[in-house]
């Protein structure tokens, strides 16, 4: 009854009566039954974001790859291991008004997994063949119908951070990108903060560096603006 | 003073005096910034050996890659990351009086992982090519100076267990293979059990199947056997 009562005291936000998506955590992408092709990303700022857009009212989904970080309250959670079950997870939880695509989703996987454990022999070294993985972010984006209002994706960029998150933008047709500088010097993939350049049609804004759970605060703000409902 | 005197204690069992290396987990092996290759050891069986070997009173370097398992107690840990962390954090722990190879050692790593995440290109796949990674147990076992009395490989199997394991053992040159089965029907990779079978020069012997902790407890009262300790 407490729970009860918490949750509909949460509801209570600006973004009461809306549905929101998130996806979290890196994917695993099988090699053989015992190795895979992994990412650094935590989660943490996936379940960040779930947990604010909790916070303001929204009946959240979230999509969750094998994540060390905890997994948000109060919402659904569907647990999920590879890109292709990522994207089947997401198809299912549409319509949505939003969707916020947080996860490090493997843009490739091994083609033809083997079934078996792959031997090492003398000098053998595998050949691994590669196929593309469904861009789940493009694919929201470009939908004809039932696209949601808003879609907000992520880029981890290395190099070039605006740019390249500019041109991803437009490449996925994704309303905003949340970008961040992941090269190893700062420190942030698998950190607790996070250097966000928020990239609209409007351009690039860059925050101050703070906390993923400051990020998650700020996006869901500007989300619950965006939808009309701040 | 209690833990002191508690390893005291512990340090009068048969094993006391003893030297042994125990190395456990899997190794991580970059492709790039963000990502790598990963292997579904968890670590338990390993840092239940540990334990087991620490009970008899053994003094233990634990050399381990990122598991997700508890650190062994009482024991000396190093932490390592790739197969070619490991190697060079075994060499350093010799000489020892055994060695117990319980990691999940990658065989092979990506030849020229990339310094910036490798970008997604319109129907671009990457092109990985593969380098052979240090053979640590065969290496530790052949050696011509400073080889450990007993030097303990594990094996782990999909097909034909007894025949891979065996052929494993002529080829390393170590003295004993503890071979299990994690063909993915068994659950064994990741789970709490395991089936093992130990290969040693007079043949192959099926253990019961157990919990690790009782793998552990019966593998190392074999050693302390072995090491005339017994």
């Amino acid at each position: 009854e407490i729970v009860a009562a918490l949750s509909d005291a949460l509801s209570d936000g600006p973004l009461k009566g809306r549905k929101i998506l998130v996806t979290s955590g890196p994917t695993h992408e099988p090699i053989d039954p015992v190795r895979y092709i992994a990412n650094r990303s935590s989660g943490s700022q996936g379940t960040a974001i779930a947990n604010a857009l909790r916070a303001l009212g929204a009946d959240v989904i979230f999509v969750t790859g094998p994540a060390e970080a905890a997994r948000p309250d109060g919402v659904k959670i569907v647990e999920v291991e590879t890109a292709r079950d990522m994207h089947d997870a997401v198809m299912d939880a549409l319509p949505v008004d939003a969707g916020v695509f947080a996860a490090a989703v493997a843009d490739w996987r091994v083609a033809s997994a083997s079934d078996s454990k792959i031997k090492k022999t003398k000098g053998g070294l595998p050949v691994l063949e590669f196929a593309e993985n469904p861009d789940i972010l493009a694919k929201v984006s470009q939908l004809a119908k039932g696209r949601p209002g808003l879609v907000v994706g992520f880029a981890a960029e290395t190099d070039d951070v605006v740019e390249n998150a500019t041109s991803k933008r437009q490449r996925k047709g994704c309303d905003w990108i949340v970008a961040n500088d992941v090269s190893p010097e700062t420190g942030i993939m698998g950190g607790s903060e996070n250097a966000v350049v928020l990239i609209s049609e409007d351009g690039a804004e860059s925050w101050p560096r703070m906390g993923k759970a400051e990020v998650a605060k700020a996006l869901a703000e500007r989300i619950a603006s965006a939808l009309g409902a701040g």
